[in-house]
Formats: structure tokens, C-alpha cells, sequence
């Protein structure tokens, strides 16, 4: 390490280890993790992390038993108690109901908003597939809520902008996020519309791909009329949903197929994990297809993702470039400095797409960044979800939205190239170079 | 006033009376109100704005009965007998059937086509709640119609374009914009599609909005077996619909609870009348969640409001700034008149925003002040609605369009800037200022 | 023609001819078609065009009968026996069942994919039907496979790219694009799903334009508890789905009524031609409308081409004088050659749109090139599949952006002619121009 360097390193180092040892874990109080110093919690958050910052409303005093709950309730909130009464809890088989006490408490002053800790004292079968997927890392359900909260742009950005974030990543501190309160409903699970409450729009367009599938369009047509009280196995539906593939025979888990993660990161589909998964994969699709064709969805998955990784790889050189010449207007140095971010104060630089430095692909950095960042992110993640699911209408309007973008980010990087250098720009880098040409030809 | 202006602006005013005296509110003849006399209507007016502009279709002579109308159209249009045949009308409880002649009337050179005043005949209730929003002023379902016709850019606009406005502007002037003819069904109107047949689209991005919430996500599951018979009070419904929040009880007034507007004007959410309203919004949701949530939600809006015209204003600002230096390109004297507009010929101006003149907002205008209406009126929505419908995904991505506006919008005034003062343009005011870092600092 | 000009053309077409001698039918071998010896199949072509591509898997030896397929494949492949069970070919009235082997063969070393000439076996009356609109020429849905691989864009792109496409245009050689094997249900095909499947997204949004318009809205708010099993013919069903229109009486027959075609081209709807399909039109819109709405209904549609055709024509002339102007950045010359174009390789020239060139239309272009095609494809096409419809909110929308589309194209154009002259542009020939205001003055 350059020795102008070692100062500031260190003293963010002692900033950081100050900030730790500073974390209060105390209801109420702040955040937990590494950046939770620097941010309190908003009233709202104890709904959607209750266990860190639930507080039970104190008007009402006594203790009360489930029939004495139904009664108030009927009048006050009729809606849920109607919701109780049809669900599994009100009438179990072989055992005495679930009433509000089982789950909140009996105490009024002290009631609890239920987590899965919860729901796991019957429900363990489900509890403990859902935790095991904290050992694929993240992105995964379990994970979702404190890598969501544990992280610059959540002190960085208004709270809100990131309280909205929490009402999906919640789902990893409630089980309702997929089981409507107070149904609760393995049936109202199985069905797509519980995933794309939270799945849908640019960085997550499942909702979108999945509905403008084969799959989706079936389900559309005539799920409604199909039998949801059946569990997810091979026979039970005419068309598959997000869960019939995705948590196979209603496995609570579903980060254990993924080869190519979220889409956000090239990785190489053909390491003996992915090749297990890509079996895992190929037995769903057997259900109704025949193995061959499931393996071809898979290769053209993968031919996608090539093209479009060798596509953001270019954008990305050409970022690079231009930051080595010193060419982003603004620069780093001429735009405010993260709030939360001791060494980017001292020491400003430019960051280049999600992996160096999540808070500054949103928000506060030049056109061509934020440019770069819509490509990366939006437009790519819409290709590849497209590709996963069979709708091919969103890979061919992705791919055009990312030539578009290849386009004019070229543009402003001759612009910018121009500025920096005094001269106008040469345009044979991109142009002449022809290796879009060179790679079809070799592959088609 | 200065003295130069008096002169246009009196010609101007003269221009504008003898325009109003011009009127000619007899049917087929020009439209009402005061740009009326601009515009001369289309056929297809007399279809959404009937009272004004309806012509029977004179091909049939004679006067007839209901069974004789039936016996006819039952060949000729069956579709809307059979709608009939299962409405109320034709089967009501305790009184005659309701046929085609109590609404069209018996002589067949001379139909009507119903308004909302012969519905009234039976359902005076509903109508007179209906009238009862024009005292909220626009927006308002009650003067949707005259507002849009009376208008600048009605006048200013190809009919081709406009035309297509009153489909859904007809909500003031017929019934069937919710309730479908001939059924002419509660039921209908009760589920969200009455309502995002028209609340849909950039302008208006309700659709979007509920539909992404959890709310809409539990309606798209399973709303088909639900029973749309049950009146829209609490505990009827597992989920709420548009109308069962915004017409409680199903009453036919949606904007008395109405705080934000519709998101187009920065409001005080703490006045005392919207205190009230704030009141009336906890008691809807206090069907199904407690008045804590209610609450906190609501203050989630209104923080994401104040968030939004923070940056909105800061970039309404910089157009100021820009027009005050005459840096607009093309400016208002370089572009060609607006066809109405006898002040905006003799003294052509640049408009900002909705406020100063619609009609500048849509369309030529330069880039700077279009991308500026597109990031107010449509990015800003979408940032509204889905804040207030519970729709996380929609709030993120809104802001980060309004956000990714801002910096374009910033990199276009610098060039506009320049060019106007032949220098290069000085950074610093937007991006050293650092004020949206300050305001995350002090508020996170 | 000029005399230098002939050398490179007798060339191309010499290579052409003997390409097209190339072309080798055999299956497994190259594609058919003028382009086709250009690009090789990939396996999964098999499944989106069998009868060229298919090739049996060879896994398992023997012949079988119906019963022996559904033993094995109950526990191989559910899925689709159960569709199979449910289907009427399991049991369809006075005749035999139809089984496996009817379609596929019976010898599994040589199973065939079912293709329209194995229905047609039955169904001859549709597959006629379906046939015949290939004198309509394209598009129309019997040549969307041979059009779609047999083009030049077909052999530039990745197939990662065009694979996507032929998911939808496999609708011209196998039936079940609609008629999801193995239910094989008229029913299914009734529903707009069954057509938004691939009719969706930008370069056809009848999705879009359908769900947003009152029929659309109908159809999503009750159409679940529709009789889906009665035939489309008028007064079974309260509101139209696509078939509903446009294969009145559940004839195979799409393009018959196609005025405006795709709405890519500019036509005269007054031809004779289009008189009668005009004609057609209002009688299906009589089954539940009066006569006068629908003609009226129309005369809007086409008052809506006439005013995007002249801006769209105005967009074209301003990229056809920046072409004679050599001001296009980069040049074609600077660009990389199409892979499959020797013409473009040896006399490199700009394409503007679709009709002088597909291939250049997608990519390889420069930006004003590109965002061209955007509005000539998409923002116009939603402008029309919206005023066809009746989703008045898509229209005005499309028309937003087309007019944002001009305005930017105007100021690159402005900024390319600087470049090319040297000098500052004079904005007259567009902004004072008037042109927009003057047919607005005298048309409204």
C-alpha cells in the first residue's frame, strides 16, 4: 500500500471498529450490523422487523384469552377475524385451535407482532428449510432483511426511499410476506401472485417474465378455476407457478437450484455444482417436457447470457477507460461525498458499477454512470429473467434496450473522451472494431 | 403592470370575452365554455358527452314498447339484450321492469342516449353524492368532462389526440364509464377493474400501483371466488379494492378524503381539513390493521412526498434559472404559436410546469422543459401512487427516475448554460452544494 | 442504373443465386430460404419447426400402442397425461380415442412432433382456413416462420437473440402456440391469453392495448366465470377477447379484416378494399354496439394515422436530408459490415427504417438511427394497437413520446448538421415552421 494511503486507511479502520463497538441492539434503539450506527430506525420498521423493533401499542390493559380477542375484535377489526376464522388455525385437525394469545400473547400490553421464531414452534419443517438457505449467501429470502439494512445505501439514501425497500425484504423477519395475515394460506403460496408482490419491476422482473410466459399466460386463463388446495407435485397442475418450480414439492427453500444467481454476476454455468443444479432443473421441467427440450432452454439460457455478459463486459472497459483518463464530468471530487463514507470524503473516487460500491450506482454520479448502472442492472437482469422463463418477447426487448444503451453510452464517452483530451474522438475503438460482427459470424 | 403590456393584455382580454359571448351551447353546434369556440366537436363526442351532443340515428320511424324494442334488437344487437335480460332492470324487486323506452325513450327518431340525470330518476342517492365532488374542485370525477374540453390544450391539440382523452373524461357525463350498460352492475364497479379502465398510464398510475401492492396481489390470487354480491362494508372483503377504500360504504364520493390531491401540487399534509381526512384514512384501514400501522403508513407518504418536491423544486429551480438567463433552446420566440393563444403570439414566453400553462407541458417545448414535465408529472406520480397504495417497488423505481432526471436534466442546463455564456459551465452549484447529503444526514 | 454501380450489384446478385442453389432441406441440415444457407439450426429449432428440425430421440427402442405410452408416461411425464385425460381427444363423441401414436407415431426410435399437417388430418376445416391467409401476405400468421428466418436480420444477430423469436413465430407450424398441448382446448384458445402469449411488448402490444381498454377490463374483472365452452359467436359472451373479433365465428382466419395491417406502413384506408373491410369491422362491433359508434369508433383510428404518419413523415425527411448531408455519426463506412451483407460490405450506405433495410434497423447503427426506429416501431405501434382498441390512455401516451421523439431527434439532428457544416444551425426549418399548428388550426 502507497504510503499517502496508510493514514487515511487507518484512521477509517478505527472509524469502522468505533462504529461496531457502538452498535445498540436494544428495541427501540438503532440498527444492528456495521453501517447501523449511522441510521434509527423509523416507527414503521416494527412492523417490518418486529423482533429488533416491535413495541406492543399500550392503550388497552389485562390479560385476555382467544374467545375474549374474537369479541372486541369482531367489532373493531372484523376484517382479520374473519380472515382467523376461515383459516386452518381456527379449526385444526386433531388438536385445539390457534387463537390470538398462541401467537401475540396474552398480555395487551405486551403483545408481540409474530416472526417466524414464531410460526416455527409448529410449522418447524417449513422454519428450518427456510434458515438453511442462509448457506447459499445472498440473494437468498433469509438473508434478505439484514443485508438489506447492513449496508451503505441504506445510510446513504432518505429513509423514504429505504422503507419501502423493507416491505419486501421483510420477508425474511415474518412469514406473512407470503401468507396473508391471518389465512395464512399454503394455498394463497402457491399461487404466483404471493411471489410478485415483492418480485416484479426493473431489478427483479419475475412478475413480468413469468406473465408473459407460456406458464404465465395459462395460469392467467384459467387458474382460477384449478384446485390450489393441492400441494405442489408432479400431476397436480396443468401449468407450472413461481413455487411448483422453484420450491419443488413445497420445499421451503429456494436458492438450491440457482446457476446463474440473480443474473447480476457472470458466472460459469458449467462447475460440477451448476451441472447438479442444471439436473435438479431438468427434472422439474420433465413433468410436462421431455428431457431434451428442457436441456436446449438451458443451453439457450446460457448462449443468452453470454452474449449479454460479453456486451456488459465491453460498456464496462469503456467505463474504465474513460475513468483512467480522468474523464467523468462531474468527478468524483466535484460532487458531495457519501454521507456515511469516511475514506470516499478523503479520499473521492469513482465507482464503476454495483460490486465496488452499492450506494453509488443509484444516485450522485454522472450521466454515464448512472447510464452504465440502468444497463447493468435493468436491462440485463430483464434479458436474463426473460431467458429463464420462456417469454421471449422481454430478451429480444432487452437486448435491444442494451444495444440501445452500448449506443449512446458510446456517444457520451466520445464526448467525454473529447473533452478530457482537447480533441475530437477517434471512432475506431468501437466501430471498426467489429468483434459483434466477428462473434456472430464464428457462431451462427 | 408595465406599461408595454398593457396593451396586448387588453386586446387580449377583449379577444377572450368575445370568444365567451360566441358560445354556442346548442346541440352539433361548437363546444361549451370558454376556449369552446376553438374547437368544433367530432361525431363521436355526441357518445361521450351525450346531453351536449347525442343525435338520434334516424333510420327507424315509429314509436314502440319495450317488448317491441327486445323483439328487434334481440337479432340486431343480441349482445346488450342478453346483458339486460341478466341486469336488475329487467327483473327488479317489487316494481315493474326497467326497459329499454323508461331510458331512451319511446320515439325512434329521437332516442337519448341516458345521462347520469335520467339514472338519477331512480338512483337520486348516488347522483346527488356523485354531484357533491364538484365542491372539492378538479380533480374531481364530476368535472372531468368540462375541465378537459374547456381547456387550452384541447384546443391547441390534433383532435386524433384528444378524442381519445374523453373516453375516460366521460366519467362526469354517463354512468357506464363504471357500471357496463346493460348490465349496469354494482358488482362490477366494486372490483378494481371499473376503475383502472381509466386509472392506468403514466398520468395516472393507479392501476400499476394497487396492482403491485399486496392488496392488489391478493385480489389478482383469488378475487374470482369472492362474492361481489356483499356491499363494500368492513369485514365483506378479504382485501380491499379501489373502491372499497376511496367509496367507503360504497358511496358514490371519492375525493373527501382526498390529502395529497393527486400528487401534481405540493400540499400541507397537517392542516386541520386534513387532519380530518388523515382521521377518515385510519378508520378504512382500521378494518383489517391496527390504527398504529395505519398511522406510521400514512407518515411514510407523507415523507416520500417531502422527499420528491425537495427535488422537484430544486429542479423547477434550475429551470428559472435557465429561462431568466434566456438560455432555453429553442426559446418560446423561435417556436410557432400555439393556435389559441392570442398572448402567446404577441408576447411568446417559456412556461414551467403544469401551473403556468398546460398546454405548454405536452408538446413544443424544448427537450429540457419536456424532460423537465416528464420527471413532475410522470415519475413524480408513479413515486405518489405507489407510496400511497403500499407498492415498495414502484417508489423505488420512481425515484430512481426522478433521481436519474435530475442529474439529465442538470447535465443539459450546464451545456444550455454554457452556450449562453460561452464558458464552460461551473460545476459547483449543483454539485458541491451537497444539500441532499446534508438532508440525509440530519435525517437518517 | 450508373455504370460503377454495376459490377458490385451483378456480384451480389451472382452470389445470391448461387447461395439460394446452396440451400439444403435436409433435416438437421442448414435453414431454407434465400438467407438460409447463412445460419445453422440449433437444437432447439427442433421444437419451434419440426418438420424440418425435429429429430426423435433415441433413447428407447420399440413399438407402442396408446396404452403402453400412457403406462410409462404416467409416471414419467404427468403432466401432460393428465392434460391428455382431460383433453377431448381422450374421449371424443362417436369415435375412437385419439392416442399417442395417432400423432406421434408409434415406433419411438422415430417419433414425430406433431405439426398443422398432423391436425389437419381432423381439423381440416381450420387448417384450410388458416392456411389461406397466406395470400395476405405478411404479416399474417401461416408465413410467421418462413419470414422471420428467412431475412437478413435473421443471419446478422446472435442466435441467442433470434432463438427468442422463433418461440412466437412457431405459430405457423405448430398449433399449439394456442391450443396448449396436450388439453388441445377450443376453450383455452377463446381467452386473450392465448394470443397475448406472444402478442406483447413493444413491437406488438395488442396485450397492452386489450387489457387497458373497457373490453379488456370487463374480460379481467368477471371473465373467469364466463361459459368458455360456447363457440364465439354473437351474444354468448358479455365482452369480446381477441378471437371474439378478429376470428368472428371461430374461423381460422385473422388478416381478413386487417386495414391498417401492422400498423407499419401507411395505407389509404378508402380503397375498395378497405370499404369492405371496413364493412366487416362495424358488423362485428354491431353485436352488442350501434353502427354509428363503430363507424365512428374507426373514422377516429384513422384520424389517429393521419396525424402520427405526418409526424413520423417529418421525422424521415429530417434523417434523409441528415444523410445527404454525409452528417450520420458514425457513417456507415465506420461501422462494421453486416456479416451476411455483401452489398453493405462493399458500398457501405445508411438505412433509414425498416422497408430499406431490417437488419440496420436493430442495431449497428448510430444513435439518431436508432432512437428513429423506436418511434417508427414502438411509440407508433402503441399509438395504434391503442386507438384500435379503444385503450385512449396508450394513445395519448404513444403520442407523448413520439413528440418527445421528435423534439430529441431534432436537436441531435441539430447538433450533426453543426458538426457536418461547421457551423451553428439555424433551427428555422423546424421550429418556426408551424407546420403541427397549422393543421391543428385547421382541422379543429
Amino acid at each position: 500500500m502507497r504510503r499517502w494511503l496508510a493514514v487515511p486507511v487507518l484512521v477509517a479502520l478505527a472509524g469502522i471498529a468505533a462504529g461496531t463497538a457502538y452498535v445498540d441492539w436494544s428495541k427501540g434503539g438503532e440498527g444492528a450490523g456495521l453501517y447501523s450506527h449511522e441510521w434509527r430506525p423509523e416507527p414503521v420498521h416494527g412492523y417490518w422487523d418486529p423482533d429488533r423493533f416491535y413495541q406492543s401499542v399500550g392503550t388497552v390493559e389485562g390479560r385476555f384469552d382467544a374467545g375474549q380477542c374474537i369479541d372486541c375484535h369482531s367489532a373493531l377489526t372484523p376484517g382479520i377475524v374473519a380472515d382467523w376464522r376461515e383459516s386452518r388455525h381456527s379449526a385444526p385437525p386433531r388438536r385445539a385451535p390457534v387463537g390470538c394469545p398462541d401467537c401475540h400473547g396474552a398480555d395487551h400490553k405486551a403483545l408481540a407482532m409474530p416472526t417466524p421464531k414464531v410460526c416455527a414452534r409448529c410449522h418447524a419443517e417449513q422454519h428450518d428449510a427456510f434458515l438453511s438457505e442462509r448457506k447459499y449467501g445472498f440473494p437468498s429470502h433469509a438473508l434478505a432483511m439484514e443485508r438489506a439494512t447492513d449496508s451503505k445505501h441504506y445510510v446513504d439514501k432518505p429513509k423514504a426511499e429505504t422503507s419501502a425497500c423493507l416491505q419486501c425484504h421483510s420477508v425474511a423477519t415474518k412469514c406473512d410476506s407470503c401468507h396473508t395475515r391471518h389465512r395464512f394460506d399454503a394455498a394463497e403460496a402457491r399461487r404466483p401472485e404471493a411471489c410478485t408482490t415483492c418480485h416484479s419491476g426493473p431489478p427483479h422482473p419475475d412478475d413480468e417474465a413469468y406473465f408473459a410466459s407460456a406458464h404465465g399466460q395459462r395460469y392467467l386463463a384459467d387458474g382460477s378455476s384449478w384446485d390450489w388446495s393441492k400441494p405442489l407435485v408432479r400431476g397436480n397442475y396443468p401449468a407450472p407457478t413461481c413455487a411448483y418450480c422453484h420450491m419443488r414439492n413445497g420445499r421451503h427453500v429456494v436458492a438450491d437450484k440457482s446457476i446463474w444467481q440473480f443474473g447480476l454476476r457472470q458466472v460459469n454455468p458449467g462447475t460440477a455444482e451448476n451441472q447438479v443444479k442444471r439436473q435438479r432443473w431438468i427434472e422439474v421441467c420433465a413433468d410436462c417436457h421431455d428431457a431434451g427440450f428442457a436441456r436446449e432452454r438451458l443451453a439457450e439460457l446460457d448462449r443468452e447470457r453470454a452474449v449479454t455478459w460479453k456486451t456488459l463486459d465491453r460498456i464496462e472497459r469503456r467505463l474504465r477507460d474513460l475513468r483512467g483518463a480522468r474523464a467523468f464530468y462531474p468527478r468524483a471530487g466535484e460532487r458531495p461525498p457519501y454521507p456515511s463514507d469516511l475514506i470516499d470524503t478523503l479520499l473521492p473516487s469513482e465507482r464503476i458499477g454495483f460490486h465496488e460500491g452499492q450506494a453509488s450506482a443509484f444516485y450522485n454520479v454522472s450521466p454515464i454512470e448512472r447510464d452504465h448502472f440502468e444497463v447493468w442492472y435493468f436491462a440485463n437482469l430483464a434479458a436474463y429473467k426473460g431467458a429463464a422463463h420462456g417469454a421471449g418477447s422481454l430478451v429480444g426487448e432487452a437486448h435491444a434496450r442494451i444495444s440501445a444503451a452500448e449506443r449512446a453510452i458510446a456517444a457520451q464517452a466520445a464526448t467525454l473522451d473529447g473533452r478530457a483530451a482537447g480533441a475530437r474522438p477517434d471512432p475506431s475503438p468501437l466501430w471498426l472494431d467489429g468483434e459483434y460482427t466477428r462473434h456472430n459470424r464464428e457462431n451462427n
